[in-house]
């Protein structure tokens, strides 16, 4: 009376091994974890995904990522462009098919917007041999989390995460996507919100959301958090519109509820937060709401 | 030409101090930490967050995530029943207030469906004093990623996180949310699915997404995560509408998009996974999709 594909696993040193890892081994030496590394500070790599690469021989990933890992005897980095994410899945696949262990790298946590989804798509398209390597996700801190963090608790109820970037999906689809979630009266998070090759998405998305939500709703511009050159804004909607441009492909940007709001302190920024409780849904008009 | 309260932040430790913390120290002398412990096992502790825990005079949160802290020479405990997120949250507040070093901790990230919230409510409605305490938020690894990473890489397009409790709001705004993110083709991710007071929440939110998705969508059923008795499941959405009683509090149920599927592999569970690419919009139906 349990039906479906029945996974159980067995936790061991806290890495995530899947089942069938065990098994395999004398058949297969070669591995590949994929490893979250959090937005930008040491701080917040987990133990885990620390030991997934300190386990590594070859690390796999965007040069950023990659130079953020200390070089060490018996580890070869392999950097590469940010354009080329199946490349990098399916040539990770192939070293560890080798016998390599192999850890392919993500700023963030790989599952969102990021390398993981990547690898299992080179895995799908790639030959069958692929299927035995033992394959791990180490998860990290997405963006988004470590964005509500410094900001105080925006996410306290219902969210969703976005990527503006429409070089994977018609932007028709991004657009019916924010309609559909601004009305929901969730609070929004946006990945990818600006490129230079994506110079206009942003600034349509927060007109869309001025439609939606009222022009006060709050909106934080969170830029390269945990890194040195960290910056937080909270804005207006209304100023969050004029000011799109000053985002770019490190700042994750969330805008507000219905209920989201701040708490106002003296000398110091204020909090941002999502209240947990929700009344009822705001009604939207299409002059925005006030 | 940038509007808006800009907030710019010092990092220093990693542990994610506020601005105002260091001017303010000589006057206040307490803090409070909300601290996300992640999902079940010390290796998705961050670094930060151990600092954090390390550093505390006082430890406060629902019993079984207190538990999960070591005892220690210094530190105090403040275990409480997991319903009273706003008098806990004011109890640590109160001390920090006296001058106490107070970790406040939640599973998971504490902005998710947890503490952070209830500690800026109680913030919002308590004295003004509480407003000079250096609040600081260290998130942690949630258990959507979490389930996510263990099964492949689900969270691999656009998706949400959405709480069934309808403790706090309205059951109309959970099925209204619903109905808009299902129609949105977001992967959803339910968080508080089930309970021995809502029992039926859940067969509810499964029939509605089987109305809007193909009856063969996979559901991921990921119960206890990172815990010894960690269990995944991987059912279609029909099985999952039958097995829903089988849920429970520490399960993370997610509903796949239209594009979500298994890669099958000879031996060993399948892995789930979302690709990146999105071609168009699904159409639904209100016989559901096939």
């Amino acid at each position: 009376m349990d039906p479906g594909f029945s996974l159980r696993y067995v936790r061991d040193d806290g890495a995530g091994r899947r089942p069938g890892t065990k098994s395999r081994a004398a058949a297969v030496t070669g591995s590949l974890t994929i490893v979250g590394l959090g937005p930008g500070t040491a701080g917040w790599i987990t133990p885990a995904a620390q030991a997934a690469l300190d386990a590594a021989t070859d690390l796999v990933g965007y040069g950023p990522y990659v130079d953020r890992v200390p070089e060490r005897a018996g580890l070869t980095k392999h950097a590469s462009d940010n354009r080329v994410e199946v490349e990098r899945a399916s040539h990770a696949l192939q070293m560890a098919s080798e016998g390599r262990t192999v850890a392919v790298v993500s700023g963030g946590d790989p599952g969102v917007f990021a390398m993981a989804a990547a690898v299992f798509e080179a895995l799908e398209a790639g030959p069958a041999e692929w299927r035995a390597l033992p394959i791990t996700v180490e998860p990290g801190i997405t963006a988004m989390l470590a964005a509500a963090a410094r900001a105080g608790a925006p996410l306290g109820g219902d969210f969703c995460a976005i990527s503006l970037s429409d070089n994977l999906k018609p932007w028709e689809v991004v657009t019916a996507r924010l309609e559909a979630v601004l009305a929901a009266d969730l609070v929004i998070c946006l990945y990818n919100p600006i490129s230079k090759a994506r110079p206009w998405q942003l600034g349509k998305a927060l007109d869309l959301a001025a439609k939606h939500r009222a022009v006060t709703t709050p909106v934080l511009f969170a830029r390269a958090v945990g890194r040195p050159d960290e910056s937080l804004r909270i804005l207006t909607l209304a100023e969050a519109v004029a000011a799109a441009s000053t985002a770019d492909m490190a700042t994750l940007v969330m805008i507000g509820a219905s209920s989201t709001r701040l708490i106002a302190r003296e000398g110091a920024a204020p909090y941002l937060y999502t209240p947990r409780s929700v009344a009822k849904m705001p009604c939207a008009t299409s002059q925005g709401r006030t």
